[in-house]
């Protein structure tokens, strides 16, 4: 099997390369599926990671905050960044103590930030919210000008990126398997609950369909 | 109400400021249940963040990885890192538009990376297997004096560390309160399923209770 190219030097993955994946369906599937990111970042030297909810539109990934953000002041004129999205799986269970590992799937990007203004923050801003919910945009009292002017959007490109999916057991010595040990694993995976209303609902007011069709 | 003290002015919550904590039961908390974090470092003057297991020891977080990692290689000198575990728990549906929201804990932290080595090492790898699952280290096949060589463990003091707690809907204004529109939230969260034992798993192996009890 030939060995998949990775974009870049930085984003080929030295160990365990056989994990990894450079195609952009792997890569969109792990980050479209993913609700919130860790975008890292340096400050005076010294590095920053933030969680932050993100979405993506074509090559570009976007994530968005107030515009009186120190981050995303920092990322407005154009900055290095690493964009980060892990999905645990689960967890391995190994015959040999120092082969426990867990099952998961990630991304990591490496770009420099771009502001997004004007009409495009407009679509890139809808687009989020329809990405959490389809109908959303239309059902949800819209922003006033006061609200998009507070908002602020930031976005990078695509370029540099890897992904890493670890799905199934790590491999053991002959001498391990041989072991009358017990080896396996445990899936985890996020569920979605029951919606709750917010207790200050007004009454006879019905839920709409996308909040009850809802799932991560 | 007194608002809660940070311990550094970079870990001081300033953008909703009111859904910080600092008490160490909170971040514990936050930290012990998650598997996986993120660590932010900085290489060449660019950010890179990576996603991996860790374990908490006292005032310590914990990770570690191959002797050869580029990572670990460049944490052991001692380098600035930032530690960061995120929750998500649910997504807040709110009457405006911009109003939504997600509902989470996280945990930041600033440090300075340390090697743990010697018996200190042996002891944080049988820590970390043991928080995996209480007697698995004992059931496990033991390392042997190559595999505790090829491991390298690096830990980084909790001083600068901040939690974020957003456990309910947003505040909207009172004229969105008074719309005919729905508002609440969709809860998320992480659950184990069934174990599945290795194809390859020897006949008539019994599968231990502690995986059997495994919950994340």
């Amino acid at each position: 099997m030939t060995e998949p190219q990775a974009p870049s030097e930085r984003t080929r993955l030295k160990r365990y390369h056989w994990l990894a994946a450079y195609d952009r369906a792997t890569i969109d599937a792990i980050i479209d599926t993913a609700l919130v990111c860790q975008i890292g970042y340096v400050v005076d030297g010294a590095p920053i990671v933030t969680p932050t909810c993100h979405w993506r539109i074509g090559d570009y990934v976007y994530w968005h905050g107030s515009s009186a953000s120190r981050m995303l002041r920092n990322q407005e004129a154009g900055v290095p960044v690493c964009f980060s999205v892990t999905h645990l799986d689960g967890v391995a269970f190994s015959r040999a103590a120092f082969d426990h590992n867990i099952l998961y799937r990630s991304v990591m990007a490496f770009g420099t930030t771009e502001l997004v203004a004007g009409e495009e923050k407009k679509a890139a801003l809808e687009a989020f919210v329809t990405r959490l919910a389809p109908g959303l945009w239309d059902y949800a009292r819209p922003p006033t000008e006061q609200e998009w002017k507070a908002s602020k959007v930031i976005r990078m490109k695509l370029d540099e990126v890897s992904a890493k999916v670890a799905a199934g057991l790590p491999e053991e010595d002959e001498a391990d398997m041989a072991l009358d040990l017990w080896a396996g694993h445990v899936p985890v995976r996020m569920v979605t609950g029951d919606p709750v209303a917010d207790p200050k609902l007004r009454p006879g007011i019905e839920r709409p369909g996308f909040v009850s069709a809802f799932r991560l």
